[in-house]
């Protein structure tokens, strides 16, 4: 094995490059050679590859979005892509792949595994909602740039006694909202997995409102509906003075924080380990605190386990 | 005169409690007392009135919102209201007062002001759209907001070659979506005070895209239109992979900036010596980096003149 | 057990606050009283004890600092102080207590203990240097001040092609400089654990410098020396335009990070449920992502162990 | 005039790129071709000079620092090295140039102006002192970047009734100073521009202390002296449990402020419309909120004047 290929897929996070960083420079650092694939899966295809020197990832261990762009390519599914994939590695002579991204590039990994060309994928997406990790790549940012959101409105809303229905971003998993609910101190928190009621949420922001606290914060997680849809609804419970707000794609943006950092430069030095003893196919995840490894198909058949425990950690430290 | 009556009024903005703050310990050093009126209008009708010591607005010069609170109240409008207003400044021997807030708090402000209550008005918004001041107390806190928010943003848009359209607040007038625009490199910015084409708007963005700039960021007043209906229009002239994203409330929250700081700091020290010299029914504003007062009367008839050369300024600095 | 009394004690440490919260949040959550005690053990002696009531956390997830104040009070060491403390418990009919703090202040809960008063500690600190935690609330609130510290003087790094020594805080331990380190990209990390040589340092500067990589950041640990002593040692080894910068106090305050936030909030209540099963003289720690306890004999006997590996990844993927 | 060139020079502040970017891009609106010259004067000696395409200058307009480098060079205080100067603008086709940076770097652009080659310099610094001109780029991002600092340690000072001396950058000038101490609500600011006297700021911090205000805050502007000596010099007067913090280099980098962003934006576009018209040598200011030229060589006679009233101000609204 001589030559690395890197590339991002999916939508981007946050520590996305100092994941490219720390995979190129490990690789490096293991004499081997890296280059950076453009645009995800449609780079590969489309041959948009390039030497990354060390210099080259100097600097961007703090910049969000990613460098090597990312892109969606349905189209990698057939067996047509993928053999012009192959082509271009071989052009370029890359022995094996790093790709982050969330696990819907896991499927190109495992398909370039197959080829023969092993493939480690690395969980970059903010929503934190793969299979086999505590957490992912972006997932630490996108909650604190919510919190920080969500401080900002808490001082509008608690100058004017109003309530807000605050949308935040997790595709169909509530981790972001649970994260972002707890540390904002929200009344209420509603997410996909959990079962809720609105007649229930409204009794609370009443007797919350009619206890001194006055301002009242709903996180609601993409995943169940849009934050005007609730506050409609809501309204048929009686008036809050309810505002919906949706955070929107600046939560895939931004500098990455300390723990995403540290999280993707693991990551990233961790998968050439794994190259260079020979594996491929898997996908890294960390948890209980310690990197590990599982078979991309055994993720394929399974759900990610979100901590869910915070959902009645916030109904008992929330105002009641 | 020896009490200072102190209320916010109108949308809250960041940089009113370092303002409350200033008015009171200028008070306290010229040896007045200070009391304040919480809820606006409403809460000087109802008697919702405290005294405030030193201590009191100790660490409140970084916080967002109004300690004071803030809430709508038309009833001011009518003269009962401002008879109840009155005998409650008689309860409470307040002498003369100073409302911060938008334009809209000014009209009651007069009012007391005919009744023989001296009032001052700050200009307290982030929508710098009050008449007679080159920045209102919040405008630049809410720029800065909106730019972290764009910054953000980019990185993703960079990362996908998308266009986003962001919708950001300022009532009428465009001086948000100006600054915010020019700060963040839009591709374009639009607002309500100049005249737009959405065909000229949709060829720039192609002869951007097809020149290498494939990130795009059109930034969107609110008084102009939504930010999905913008999307939707635009997507008529060409497929810009474009998303739409609204702020929102979080830009009337949050720490305020070193500016807004001192810019209420300064204002509300003036409004007591304005007090002091006798003066009421003025309203202060900064124009040319000095402090200055208008009659309130004055500002009813005028409009808020935005810096429209901004814009010319963005179509010169943007990609071309 | 019907009353709980809560106290910060040692140096603050964001999210000491979201940790105070959850404590009386959690008790009322389960009928008890929550009582506050200002500056720690030196409060405790003197009786400055209040109720705490819901709405007094309103709001205070977010803030910095501890709202319970703290203060050293070696006094409490021997008997005569603790008795005094324990005749206030009684006044105030407390019946046991929650200790937040460096593991210093684990030395008065495990007294408290032993005199039949339960008392759980929660290691609050931003040193991340008390045994049997991997995390202690407000290390990570910590390391990304230094890491935005870091990355503003990247910008002026790069700038000017210079070197910079940065120290970091942490006492004895290398954490805050590993984690930051790691994080900001790096070209050296030294802490007190592990064994250096400023000759190899200023060996890899010259490297990195003669390679294209001018801009140069070693992270220091407060724990080794300081950073004009460093840079003055440095120098010996040749002319690397150094500036030494402290990042002092600011690394205590500031809101807390959503991961402080959390671990706060799942500790504070844990303590209460620990309290409620009849546990006393146990130290709360999280180990690889699950909530645990210690008997706090076994943390005098101990010393925790850094995550040392990080100083080995920093190595790899640094500049080289 | 075809071909115009840029540098940086002095220390770097946040928006000398956005400076840069305005400066390119206009040119390009005007049909002119734009040339960086790396490493400020010295840079200019060496023939470090390349062309700017549009697409070059896209996404620094949010970036610290300078993408063009900056460097001391007096060597070009000589005529022999402005004659190679010479020599490499002839190479290059350059005819004119815009210089960014500190009042010390407008000597070498009058120089190039006598020699044929207009210059126009823009005032690119975070100490804010330059005559002349009320604002220069990269002030309001210092001053915010202190503020946040501030605003950390004063969560530390309040939570263990500490006192801190806080040294902040300004060089000669107590700009940073001022609008960073009333931002934090200091109790005391000291300045070089005016008298003080530690005895007065001890009985200050002495009368606050006893009035229920036992955090203090004194902001040094490192023009008087060092924070370490100041506490020491302090401390003959009483225990005030004193901490000195130095902010350091921190204070020079990082994204710019929206203010800065659009007065480099501003001031960039200017200097192009300047050199057009066939000006040179001039310093270009904002004053009262407009942007104005003065003569390089009356700047040499004359010192910035800082809005000094700050002072008084704080004494009237701080504590007392």
């Amino acid at each position: 094995m001589k030559r690395i290929g890197i590339l991002t897929s999916g939508g981007d996070a946050p520590g996305m490059n100092a994941a490219v960083r720390a995979v190129a420079r490990k690789a490096m650092a293991e004499g081997l050679e890296a280059y950076g694939i453009n645009y995800g899966f449609a780079g590969l295809v489309a041959g948009d590859i390039h030497k990354i020197e060390a210099a080259d990832v100097d600097g961007v261990v703090n910049q969000g979005g990613t460098l090597l762009y990312s892109a969606r390519y349905p189209e990698f599914a057939h067996e047509e892509g993928q053999l012009k994939g192959i082509e271009q590695l071989k052009r370029f002579g890359i022995d094996a792949l790093v790709v982050i991204g969330g696990d819907g590039s896991y499927h190109g990994a495992l398909r370039l595994t197959e080829h023969g060309y092993n493939t480690i994928g690395l969980p970059g997406t903010i929503d934190n909602d793969i299979p086999f990790t505590d957490f992912t790549i972006g997932f630490d940012t996108a909650v604190n740039t919510d919190v920080e959101a969500l401080d900002r409105i808490y001082d509008t809303a608690h100058s004017h006694d109003r309530t807000f229905v605050v949308e935040v971003m997790g595709r169909g998993a509530g981790d972001v909202a649970m994260w972002a609910g707890v540390s904002a101190g929200a009344d209420a928190i509603v997410i996909p997995e959990l079962e809720w009621d609105m007649e229930t949420i409204a009794n609370k922001i009443k007797h919350n409102r009619a206890n001194g606290h006055r301002c009242n914060i709903v996180v609601l997680a993409e995943g169940v509906m849009g934050a005007d849809e609730f506050v409609e609804k809501l309204s048929q419970y009686g008036d809050f003075d309810a505002r919906a707000n949706t955070i929107g794609h600046m939560q895939r943006g931004g500098r990455p924080t300390a723990k995403d950092r540290v999280l993707a430069s693991k990551m990233g030095a961790y998968a050439i380990e794994l190259l260079l003893s020979g594996k491929g196919g898997l996908a890294v995840g960390i948890q209980n605190n310690q990197l590990v490894t599982h078979n991309m198909l055994d993720l394929f058949d399974s759900k990610h386990k979100a901590e869910l425990s915070l959902s009645k950690l916030n109904e008992e430290i929330s105002f009641h």
